[in-house]
C-alpha cells in the first residue's frame, strides 16, 4: 500500500532506449489505434478511429447528460450557462474530419519519451455533427480585453504532480473560426463515452489535443491560459526543461494499407505475386490540402493516383497500382501539400515524441 | 527488405521477463482492452469491448456484405451454400454475453510469453443479435459420424510459420446447444468491422477465441479438426512442447472500476476522503452463476452487494461502501461462482499466459 501521497512525488521518468515499460503497455492497452488495414474505409468505423485520453473516461449516465451545461465565464459580457438541449436547437453542420494524436510515432523516437506508445497508428476519420463554437461563444459575447479562451472538461487527474482537469485554450480569432466547433454526434450517432459524451470540441487542422472532451466550462482570458495541458507539455522541445514551442496544427502525413496478408507477432508481410493495389490516405494540417503522393518500391518513386478531395479537413485517398514479382520489397510512401511541405525521411527529433511525420515504409515479401 | 520468405523463419520467441518488446506494444496498440472504469456500464459500449485480432481485419464493403454466404460441407447431408439475407431471415434472439480473451492477464505472468500483453482489461459485454447456430446446422443435417465441426472466418495470415484462416471446432452437441449464435448485430447495430462484420459466432460461456469472425465456412468433419488455433495454441502448458489441455470455458472472475482518479502514466490513484462506493463485475463460464464477491481492504475482506443477475451468460454488477479515511490502502476483489470456483490469490502459471484469473488489485492513496 503507498504510505504517502505518491501524487506529489517527483516525476522520475526520463528519456529511454530499447524495450518498453510496463507503464506504458498499461497506456497501449486502455487507448488505441487505427488498425493500420482498415485506412480502406473513407470514415472510420466507431471504434476504430484513434482514442487518447489522458484521465479516466467519465461515467455520463443519460440523466447526466440530460441535466449537461455549458458554462462560459470570464472576460465576457454575460457569464451564461446553456443547457445542453438549447446548443443542439443551434443550426447544426456535419464536417468529416482527420484527427490525429500530437504523439503520434513516439514509440518510433530513440530516444523514446515514456508515455503512449504510438508508433503510427494514432489517426482517424470521423463525421462530426454539431454547431460552431463562436454561437456560444457570441451568445455571453467576448470583451475586448479577451486574448485568450480556455475549455474545460470534466476529466481529471494528475500530470507530473500537477493536479487538474483536461484544459486547452484557444486565441479568440481561431475559437470563432466556422469550422471550430462543438459537437454532439459522431458518424450520425450520439457521442461515444470515449469520444466525449455528450458535448466536445472539434478544432479541425489541428492535432488532437485541441479537441477538448466531456466539456462543460468554457472562460474567456485576459491573460494566457496556463493549464499544464497548454504550457506544461504538448510543446516541441529538443532537452528538458526548456519551454518549447507550442504544438498546433497537424504536419503533412501519409499511411498506407499494409498489403497482403501479415504473421500474427511480427506483423511482417506476405504477399502473392501480380497484381496488388496499394491504398493509403493523406493529410496535412491546418486546411492546407495534399498536392501529391509518392510511393517507394525499394527506392524507386512513383506518384500515386489521389482520390478526389473529401472535404478541406479530411484525408484524402490514395492508391498506386503495382505489379509485384516474388521478391522481398521496402515500401515507403510520401505526402507533399499545397503549401510545399513534404514529409522529412527522417523523423525530426522531439524529446515528448510529438509530430513525428516521417516516412511510413512497410517491408513486404511477394510470393 | 527481406531477402527471403521470412514467414519460413522458425519461431524465436521464448518465455520473457521485464520490459515489453516492441512487437508486444504493436500488438498493443491495435487491439485494445475495456478501460476499467467503463466496467460501469451494464453493456459495454461500441468501442471499449476488448478486441483481440490475430490477423489484420478484413475489408468487407456493403457489396461484399450483401453477397456473403456461408458454406456448409463435410459429413452432412447436404452440402449447402445460406445467403446472409436467409441467414438474417431466421427467427432472431438477443442475448447478453460477458467474453474475456483467453490471454486476458498474460502480461502479468513472470516470465511472459511475448503475444498480445493483456494485463486486465481483455473483458467486455455486448448484446448480441443472431440466430442459434443449429438452425443452419439442421438444414444440412449433419451425419451420425460426425464428432467435430469446425468454423472458418476469411482473415488470414501466419503464425509461427503455419498458414491458415482463422479456424475454430466445437464438438455436435455444443455446436447444437441452443445458445450458440451465429449473429450480425451487436448493442442493437449492425457488427463492427473489426467485430466480425457481416457474420459472426458467439459461444457463450467460453473464452473469446471460439466466437469466430467473418464466418463464411463450416465443415462437419469425422476426424478431430487441427487447424493451429485448435491445437497449436489456446491450450494451458506448463512446458514448451508439451501438447497440454485445450482451453474451453471462462474461469471466475472479478474486476472492479477504479476509485478516484488517476496519474496519467502510472495510473495510481487519488481518492477524496468520505463515503466512496466502489463498483466491480463479476463472470463465470459455461453459464455458472456469480454467488460472491468480496472484497478486501488493507487484508479485511467484506462481501460485496451483488446486482441482480442479468442473464445466465453476462457478468454481474456489484458494490462495496467504504467510509475511506486519509491513507494508503490496498483493495483486491474476489469472485465465488455457485459451483464453488473462486480466484486464486497467486496466478496459476500459464507458459502461454493463458487463463490468468488472479484477483484484481489497486493501490489507492485516500486524502
Amino acid at each position: 500500500m503507498p504510505t504517502r501521497n505518491p501524487f506529489t512525488n517527483p516525476d522520475t521518468r526520463s528519456a529511454v532506449e530499447g524495450p518498453f515499460a510496463r507503464e506504458e503497455v498499461v497506456l497501449a492497452n486502455r487507448n488505441h489505434g487505427i488498425a493500420l488495414e482498415m485506412l480502406r474505409h473513407d470514415v472510420t468505423p466507431a471504434g476504430l478511429h484513434y482514442l487518447l485520453n489522458h484521465f479516466d473516461i467519465p461515467y455520463v449516465s443519460e440523466a447526466d447528460a440530460a441535466a449537461w451545461t455549458l458554462s462560459i465565464g470570464g472576460t465576457v459580457e454575460r457569464s451564461i450557462s446553456i443547457p445542453l438541449a438549447e446548443i443542439k436547437a443551434l443550426p447544426a453542420v456535419t464536417q468529416r474530419v482527420t484527427l490525429e494524436c500530437a504523439g503520434n510515432g513516439r514509440g518510433l523516437f530513440e530516444p523514446r519519451w515514456p508515455s503512449m506508445p504510438w508508433m503510427r497508428e494514432a489517426v482517424g476519420t470521423a463525421e462530426w455533427t454539431g454547431t460552431p463554437l463562436r454561437a456560444v461563444l457570441d451568445r455571453a459575447g467576448l470583451k475586448p480585453e479577451t486574448i485568450d479562451i480556455s475549455f474545460h472538461g470534466i476529466d481529471s487527474g494528475f500530470d507530473k504532480s500537477n493536479e487538474h482537469e483536461y484544459g486547452r485554450s484557444l486565441k479568440p480569432d481561431l475559437a470563432r473560426d466556422e469550422n471550430v466547433l462543438l459537437v454532439w454526434a459522431m458518424n450520425g450517432q450520439p457521442l461515444l463515452p470515449q469520444h466525449g459524451f455528450p458535448l466536445r470540441m472539434i478544432v479541425p487542422g489541428w492535432y488532437g489535443m485541441a479537441s477538448v472532451k466531456w466539456l462543460n466550462r468554457i472562460e474567456a482570458r485576459a491573460t494566457p491560459y496556463q493549464g499544464y495541458q497548454q504550457v506544461g507539455t504538448y510543446h516541441f522541445r529538443q532537452k528538458e526543461g526548456e519551454q518549447g514551442t507550442p504544438i498546433t496544427t497537424m504536419r503533412v502525413k501519409s499511411l498506407m494499407v499494409p498489403p497482403g496478408i501479415p504473421d500474427w507477432y511480427s506483423r511482417k508481410r506476405l504477399v502473392e505475386k501480380g497484381p496488388v493495389t496499394i491504398y493509403g490516405r493523406a493529410w496535412s494540417g491546418g486546411g492546407t490540402a495534399i498536392a501529391r503522393v509518392e510511393v517507394s518500391i525499394n527506392g524507386v518513386w512513383r506518384d500515386a493516383e489521389l482520390d478526389p478531395p473529401a472535404g478541406r479537413f479530411a484525408w484524402r485517398g490514395w492508391r498506386l497500382a503495382w505489379d509485384a514479382t516474388p521478391g522481398g520489397y521496402d515500401i515507403a510512401c510520401r505526402a507533399t501539400d499545397v503549401a510545399g511541405n513534404t514529409q522529412p525521411t527522417e523523423a525530426i527529433y522531439d524529446r515528448g515524441g510529438f509530430g513525428n511525420n516521417s516516412l511510413h515504409s512497410i517491408e513486404v515479401f511477394v510470393r
